[in-house]
């Protein structure tokens, strides 16, 4: 009798903010980077995605793989999810045709349903938490032996920075050397409770879409700007080796010193492309304007920003300076979403800023999240697929 | 008896807007740039300062040199005046003892008046035109064989970018290699008569006080950007190469993409910097975008855009151009302040810029000069002080 079973495995993933940026690509097939890249894995209390990957010979072969995003039928039929299907299938056969008791799920559709727990208004980059729980989940269901690092060079494939995702904590994705990829990997750095006290507050700036998409945009700024080639050949390898330092000795007036300048360096670089990329915007500034006030208020580095591709800042601080930190965004920004109001109940302001600088965050942050440093991806029972093979009521 | 003599001199000199950036000093005391530069000099017609230098022993010695800057007391005790102040004297002196007949005008009070046809409050840095005048009014009134270069070389010392400001045309600062400097002076790459279709619209963009001053802002860019050796050591070497080319050639596709790429690389380095500056705002970055869509809608680069250390938007463009370029601004603009309108009468835009362009363009300019390339210093009669001496009632 045929094999009727629905197998699923079930998983969460973090979104992770790099604080030495992934920007460039040196073989755009394989998503190998022109450089190194260090992030912090963000808690998944807060930014998750969960994703439930299932096969079964249910599923008609006609229908091929699937994938439901936030309740919406998405496309897989792009270069870099069939990498990862590709690779993750390879792995699977590997092991099928080394046991042959084992059932060749290789051979079935996969059905993968994933939510995340945090708007898609927010806009924050979502794909890397995306693919790495893709990975992470079909990995589970074929029962893979494969490390975090092996899968990581997976994930890389589907979107680079998800290969950072499959760990918490303190996480580098090393360039490598290799020309088919094989050594560049992501590896942990330190682990969350190495340093838990690093927190997180993002000021999500009133989105308006991206002009440039980030795949697109890194590849200009290869092509075109003269500045970036010292970016890679001198400033992002200084930079990484004082970011693991700072971890490793939890200095925090080293990491956020290093975090704001490296934000700069790849904004700059963007700003150098032709034509030019152009991700912060006047609110954007006004955050970093705001978080030079407050260090210069407590005379130490208390708070450092950084900005992906896209107008929202991510301030990253310690536990000990949340009423500096967050007490001074949080009284001029009181009246948006998102605040933890038991966190921050009392908190004085450590100053009060700049008029321009608070009516343009005002004008423009259109909600705040809360975080902190977190773990990676969590195996999980909740699943988005049912027993019976259907996207699971919520 | 004694000479009771007003001794007088005035002269005009020019703006210029440089299309290879001055960015960062290599002797902040000799103003000696880390990089050569190159501008257009911009028509006296629009934008010009006007000095008279005097000298008389009618002067009080106890008032020493005194400088009336549109009509306010300004302050000639800086290093930088005085370096200009002693240089003009000292050649002064050495006409004198060689011809002990010239009066002995080296050893008189001086008194400057000096006038700018263009509002403050249009937020262009006039210190360049300024400095110009400054020098060449003492050079006339002392008779200096002095030629425009050697000029340069003074006004140099005054505000770096002033040098410029000594020719008409296309001008060239050689950034040079002796340590006192005696090599670093301006020349006329073309002169204006060599490309005269060169234009100029300039958006001025609601002027906030600037946040960090150039002189400051560009040695903090020394010390601090990871990027700024490259764009010194190739970037600025290469954008020079291909201008004098471009001009020579009279190639504005050449001169417009390397004008809007050296703007872009010299912004750049400003937001490598640590603390970050920014100079441009996100009306600034519509005009670029608005810019990109002339040129898309043109097919060719009609416009070039290029930014100073300041908010305001220099578009060049050839004449012939003039429908393109200025017509799809004025489509937007047309309610501010500055249009020439027997110049546009009738004008059709080429586009329809963007809504959100437009819209921060229209929220953000607050008048436009048009204007285009001219002469350098201009030797006139007319004297903003008096033959007793006395400013000129005007």
């Amino acid at each position: 009798m045929a094999d009727t079973k629905v197998y699923r495995a079930s998983t969460t993933a973090p979104v992770n903010i790099a604080v030495v940026k992934y920007w460039g690509k040196r073989d755009t097939k394989l998503n190998l980077p022109t450089n190194s890249s260090l992030s912090v894995t963000l808690s998944q209390s807060d930014l998750r995605t969960l994703t439930t990957a299932s096969c079964s010979a249910l599923f008609p072969a006609s229908e091929g793989d699937s994938l439901l995003l936030n309740g919406a039928p998405s496309d897989v039929s792009g270069a870099r999810t069939q990498a990862c299907f590709r690779e993750l299938r390879a792995r699977r056969a590997s092991l099928e045709a080394a046991d042959p008791s084992l059932p060749k799920l290789s051979t079935l559709p996969l059905r993968l349903v994933s939510e995340n727990n945090f708007p898609t208004a927010a806009g924050l980059a979502s794909s890397a938490a995306g693919f790495a729980a893709f990975v992470r989940a079909i990995a589970d269901l074929y029962e893979l032996p494969a490390s975090p690092s092996e899968l990581s060079l997976i994930a890389r494939q589907g979107s680079g920075s998800a290969c950072r995702s499959l760990f918490g904590g303190y996480v580098a994705w090393r360039m490598g050397a290799q020309e088919n990829g094989g050594d560049s990997t992501a590896d942990q750095v330190a682990e969350a409770s190495h340093w838990p006290e690093m927190r997180a507050l993002i000021l999500v700036a009133s989105a308006a879409k991206k002009g440039v998409s980030s795949t697109s945009g890194m590849q200009q700024t290869v092509a075109t700007s003269g500045l970036f080639k010292e970016r890679i050949a001198t400033v992002v390898p200084a930079n990484m080796a004082a970011m693991e330092k700072a971890i490793a000795e939890r200095d925090f007036e080293v990491f956020g010193e290093v975090t704001m300048r490296d934000s700069n360096s790849f904004h700059a670089t963007c700003a150098d492309t032709y034509p030019p990329i152009f991700y912060m915007n006047d609110v954007s500034r006004a955050a970093i304007r705001a978080v030079e006030a407050i260090n210069a208020a407590a005379g130490r580095t208390v708070a450092a920003y950084t900005f992906d591709a896209g107008p929202n800042a991510v301030v990253y601080y310690l536990e000990k300076d949340t009423e500096a930190v967050v007490g001074s965004f949080y009284h001029v920004l009181g009246g948006v979403d998102g605040w933890k109001t038991a966190a921050i109940g009392g908190l004085k302001p450590l100053l009060a800023l700049d008029e321009g600088v608070a009516g343009l965050l005002q004008a423009g942050v259109s909600r705040v999240i809360m975080t902190g440093v977190g773990e990676g991806p969590i195996k999980t029972d909740e699943y988005l697929v049912a027993e019976d093979g259907s996207p699971a009521k919520r």
